[in-house]
C-alpha cells in the first residue's frame, strides 16, 4: 500500500521498489574493477606485469607529468566521505555512508565515463582528513568530497583546495547549487520572468543551503533568505556561527525576522534543504505561481502531490518523482569537463557554465513537470562536461 | 637483436616485446571500474542511488557488519605503496610505483577474482603510512603491502597487523617467499631429494630475502646463508642492523665468512634476490645437480641460459623464461583465501598452505624446466584460495 506519510514505498514509476530488490542489488556491492585487458597468455603478464612495467615506471620516474598519460590516475576520482552527513540521515558513520559512495562512483562511470575509488574516513578531524588525502595524492586526479557535516565541510573543503593542485569539489554544496540553478532556470523558463524578481527562502543552512545561497546571489537572484533549525538567519541574531554570520551580511536585505512562516509569506521560490518538514498551509501562503523545491532524501520536505495543490511548479530530489533536482546531473559532467581541460581547481565560471549546460538540456522540451532533464539523460554529462571544459578555459585554470 | 646482456628485449615467447607494445598497452592506465548493474532508467538509479541506497545505508548503521554483505569492501585490496622499492629499480617514488600497482590489481581480478584499488603514498614515515591506512580501514577488506624498501618494510608490515583487523602481506616478502618455496620442492621434486639435505644461498637481505630465508628454515631447509652487499651475514660481523643480527643466529650456521665465492662453494641452491649480477664462474663451484634461481627483476643475476651450463634446474622471475618464480601465482589466492575464510590476519600455517596447494597444481606435469606452474594458469589461484581457507580456520583467525 503507498501512502502520502511513506515516500520510500511510494513509486509513480511502474513497479513499486521493494526493500529485497535495493538490498539484492547491493549484495556484494555495486562496483566492480576490471583489467583493461585480459591477462590471459605469458606474453600479456610480461606486457602489463613484469618486466614491461619497469620500462614504464622509469619513464614516470623520470618525468612524473608521464603518470597522467600511463596510469588511471588523470581520470579518477577519489570519493571521499567520513559519513557525518550522509544522505538526509545525518551522522551514521564512514561504512554506513559506503553503500552512497559506491552509487556515486556508479554514477560517475555510467554518466561522465571516469573511474573513481569510494574512500571513507574513520576520522571526522580536518586537519586529519586533509593529511590524509595529502599523503594520498598521487593516487587520484580530483576530490569529489560527499556527505560532510556543516560547517566542517566549509573548512575542509577551502583547506583541501590549498593543498591538492587538482579539482576538489564538495558536492553536497556545489553539486546541489548547480542543479538547483538549471532548475531554477528551467522552471523560470516555463513561468517566464527573471530571477532577479524572485524572493527565494531556502530551509537548511547545512553544507547544500549554504553554498546554493551563495551560488543564486551569484546568479542574479532578487532576494535569498536562509533558515536554520532557530528560524531565519539575520545579521541581529545572537549566537550566529562565522559562516552563517558572513552569510547574513548578503542575504535576507529585508531583514525579516522569525520562521519559515513569516519567511514563506508571499515568497516566490522556496527550497527545501533542511531535512525537516514543512506545513501544506505554509506552502499555501507563497506568492501566485510559486515554485517549490523540496530536496531533501529520502524524504522530501513536503509531498510534491501536496505542495502541487498550490505551487506551480513541483520538484524533489529523488528519482521516483518528476523533475528530480539531483546532483546525479552535474557532478560527473563537472569532473569529467575539469579532468579533460586538466584543470587545477574548480571555479566559479565553471559551475555557473555547468548549471547553464543543463538548463540548455532541459529547455528543449521544458514543461512544468519537465524543468530538468531525466536524471538518467545520457545527453547530460558530455554537455557540462564540454561547457566546464572551456569555463576553465577562459579562468586559465589549466595545465 | 637478442643478445644476453638485454634481457628486457629478449624473449622466448613467439614475437619479442617492444617498448612501443608496453607502452601503448598503458596508455590511459590498465584499470577500469565498472557499475555491477548499468544506471539506464530512473528505476534502476532510485535503486541503487537514492532513495533507495538510504535503506543500505542504514542497515549498516544498525549493524556495521552488514557492510562485508552491501558494500565491495569485503573483496576489496589496498595495494599500498611508498615507491621505495619498486621492483629492482630501487626507489623511484609513488607515481612511478603506480603502474606495478596496477599490474597488481589486474593480477588480483584476473586470477583472483578480487577487486582491489592502487593507493601510492607520498610519505615513507611508518607511522604516517600506518596512521593513514587506520583512518582508510573502513574503505577496504585486506592490505597487499608493496614494493616498500627494507628494513623499514618490516616494521611497517608488524604494525600494520597490529593495528588492522584484516588480512595484511607484504608481498615482495611472504609472496616471494611463498613462490619460492613452491618452486623448490618443485625442483626437489624433479631431482628426488629432500630440503633438509639442502644448504641454500640467498643473495639479497632486502625485503625478500630475509622472508625467504625465514620462510625456507619454517620449511626445514638443511641450512641457509644469506648475503648483503657486504658479503656473508654471520654473528661475528660488525653493524647489522637488528633484523640482521636476529637473522644471523638462525642462519649460517656452519659460520661462513666472506662474499659470494665462499658461500656458492658447493652450495646446492643459489636464490638471487639482490639485483646485482653473479659470475659464470662461481655458479660452476655449486655441488652437483644445483639449482640456481635468479630472481631479481627486470634483470636476472645471471642469464639463465649461462646458469643452465651448470645448473641441474634454473628458474627465474620473468615470464619470459621457463620457471618463472614469480609472487602472481601466489598472492591472488592468499588474498582471495584469506578474504573468503573471513580472516583477521595471514598465518605461518596459511602461508605455507599456499606454497604446498602451488606445487600440488605444478605436481601433475613436473620437469625440469616445469618446476612451477605457468603464471597465467588460472587453477592455481583456486586451489590456493582453498588451502588458505582451509589453513585459516585450522588457526583458528577466521570470524
Amino acid at each position: 500500500m503507498t501512502t502520502v506519510n511513506d515516500p520510500l514505498v511510494h513509486s509513480d514509476l511502474n513497479t513499486p521498489v521493494t526493500d529485497e530488490e535495493i538490498f539484492e542489488a547491493h549484495e556484494g556491492g555495486k562496483l566492480d574493477l576490471a583489467a583493461t585487458r585480459p591477462i590471459a597468455d605469458a606474453r600479456t603478464l610480461s606486457i602489463v606485469y613484469t618486466p614491461g612495467v619497469a620500462k614504464v615506471s622509469l619513464a614516470i620516474a623520470e618525468d612524473p607529468e608521464a603518470a597522467k598519460r600511463y596510469t588511471w590516475t588523470n581520470r579518477l576520482v577519489a570519493v571521499v566521505s567520513d559519513g557525518t552527513a550522509v544522505l538526509g540521515l545525518g551522522d551514521i558513520g564512514p561504512r554506513a555512508a559506503l553503500p552512497v559512495m559506491e552509487g556515486k562512483s556508479a554514477l560517475f562511470k555510467t554518466f561522465g565515463g571516469l573511474n573513481s575509488i569510494p574512500l571513507v574516513l574513520d576520522t571526522t578531524d580536518v586537519d586529519e582528513i586533509v593529511e590524509t588525502l595529502v599523503r594520498l595524492r598521487p593516487s587520484f586526479g580530483a576530490v569529489n568530497l560527499e556527505d560532510v557535516a556543516a560547517p566542517r565541510c566549509f573548512e575542509l573543503e577551502r583547506r583541501l583546495i590549498e593543498a591538492l593542485d587538482c579539482p576538489v569539489m564538495h558536492d553536497d554544496q556545489h553539486g546541489t547549487a548547480i542543479i538547483l540553478l538549471a532548475a531554477l532556470r528551467g522552471a523560470n523558463a516555463v513561468l517566464d520572468r527573471p530571477i532577479e524578481n524572485e524572493r527565494v527562502v531556502i530551509a537548511g543552512a547545512g553544507a547544500s543551503g549554504i553554498a546554493c545561497a551563495n551560488f543564486l546571489l551569484s546568479a542574479g537572484a532578487g532576494e535569498v533568505t536562509v533558515l536554520d533549525s532557530r528560524g531565519i538567519i539575520h545579521a541581529g541574531r545572537d549566537g550566529l556561527n562565522p559562516v552563517k554570520a558572513e552569510l547574513a551580511t548578503r542575504t535576507n536585505t529585508s531583514g525579516l525576522r522569525g520562521g519559515l512562516a513569516e519567511a514563506l509569506q508571499g515568497a516566490d521560490v522556496f527550497v527545501g534543504l533542511s531535512g525537516s518538514t514543512v506545513p501544506e498551509e505554509l506552502i499555501a501562503t507563497m506568492a501566485p505561481e510559486s515554485i517549490v523545491f523540496a530536496l531533501s532524501n529520502p524524504t522530501p520536505e513536503i509531498h510534491p502531490e501536496v505542495a502541487a495543490r498550490h505551487a506551480s511548479i513541483v520538484a524533489t530530489g529523488r528519482s521516483d518523482f518528476p523533475n528530480q533536482i539531483n546532483n546525479s546531473l552535474a557532478f560527473p559532467g563537472v569532473f569529467r569537463g575539469a579532468l579533460d581541460a586538466g584543470a587545477r581547481r574548480i571555479t566559479e565560471r565553471m559551475k555557473l557554465a555547468a548549471a547553464e549546460a543543463i538548463f540548455q538540456v532541459a529547455s528543449e522540451d521544458l514543461a512544468p513537470d519537465h524543468i530538468v532533464p531525466s536524471g538518467v539523460d545520457p545527453r547530460v554529462a558530455p554537455e557540462v562536461a564540454t561547457a566546464v571544459a572551456k569555463a576553465a578555459a577562459e579562468d586559465g585554470v589549466t595545465g
